[in-house]
């Protein structure tokens, strides 16, 4: 018995089903809604998808996403030069953006060290990194990686690395998050959170 | 400031994100996966997707999915060409065929009669079907269209037209609830269901 009666829904299905967090059904159902729309629709959305490898590139000197050798980010003359703000993927950026609270540079590590997964420094685009510090010598460097095991691994990783070159190093805050419980928080978090209190002025009055 | 750093990563989102069910978030963790994959990858996905539309046509006879005018199961000579099942959509042949209880020819109404949603019997493949009756007379046709309000009401309307032809007209069995969709409905409640069909006047009329 065959289960598809055409070759090509067969195909699109498995290719699609390939794609994280899609099984066969969602791609079934979706190649279905394309059948139902104009031919268009799907050309645009195939041509689209061919156009991410083809035409997207990493940026040159931070990594990030970017039509051009260089991302907007990066020719932006608006921003602040030298500030430095390591984080390890590209979405990182984006929600970094889109909170307003931040105008210079990234550098995207494109992952983090994790010896599980066989992720090791050479993985990464920390060679990059050393050489953009060596001859950009930025005043200050901001370690944004998730604070897990792995995250606070690089990072200790990289200062080491860096610690030798006349920069200031920060890192993201470590707190209890809008809206959550005190009560449900992991003692680390609380922990970080009390010691490193500020000024209750400085966080009300905007 | 911009969202995305790439015009094309922002296109590609974009475009994921109007299928059913993908939201802005799915679509662009899809896209930054495609990212990190072999260029082939996303060009063997996106020329399946464009192949959809371009080379997926509707069976002439049944309006089953097929890449020949003709759909694998309306050729296969091995199959009863007396038995019509009459069904809603690809996806519920699909799951017939998957309980392998039933061995006849299929047609696809491409949809149920839904005043709600515009609807009207124009709109589905009814005209064919009438046709195909009138110049096959097969010896039964089987109502399997899911038990919901439009779903027997357009078994209904479907008998009405078709009850002057000396045909044996029969209906799944109701051992799929009311209310529920065939295409998610267990193989042996659905192969159940087709081995026990019961002539159609028993049910209709109360």
């Amino acid at each position: 018995m065959i289960k598809y009666s055409s070759k090509y829904l067969e195909h699109a299905v498995a290719e699609l089903a390939k794609l994280p967090g899609i099984g066969e059904k969602t791609a079934l159902r979706l190649v279905l809604h394309l059948m139902k729309q104009d031919e268009q629709r799907a050309n645009t959305l195939g041509e689209s998808i061919i156009a991410v490898r083809k035409e997207i590139h990493f940026c040159k000197q931070c990594y990030n996403l970017s039509d051009e050798e260089l991302c907007p980010i990066c020719v932006d003359t608006q921003r602040n030069q030298e500030i430095l703000c390591i984080v390890e993927d590209v979405q990182d950026i984006m929600a970094i953006e889109s909170t307003h609270k931040y105008n210079g540079l990234y550098h995207v590590l494109t992952g983090v060290i994790s010896p599980m997964e066989g992720i090791g420094p050479d993985n990464l685009t920390i060679e990059a990194l050393l050489q953009r510090v060596k001859t950009q010598l930025p005043k200050e460097i901001i370690f944004a990686i998730s604070p897990t095991l792995e995250g606070d691994t690089t990072s200790l990783y990289l200062y080491r690395l860096l610690q030798q070159y006349d920069v200031k190093f920060s890192i993201i805050a470590r707190g209890v998050g809008f809206g959550d419980e005190l009560e449900y928080t992991d003692n680390i978090t609380l922990g970080k959170s009390i010691e490193n209190r500020v000024s209750f002025e400085s966080q009300t009055v905007e």
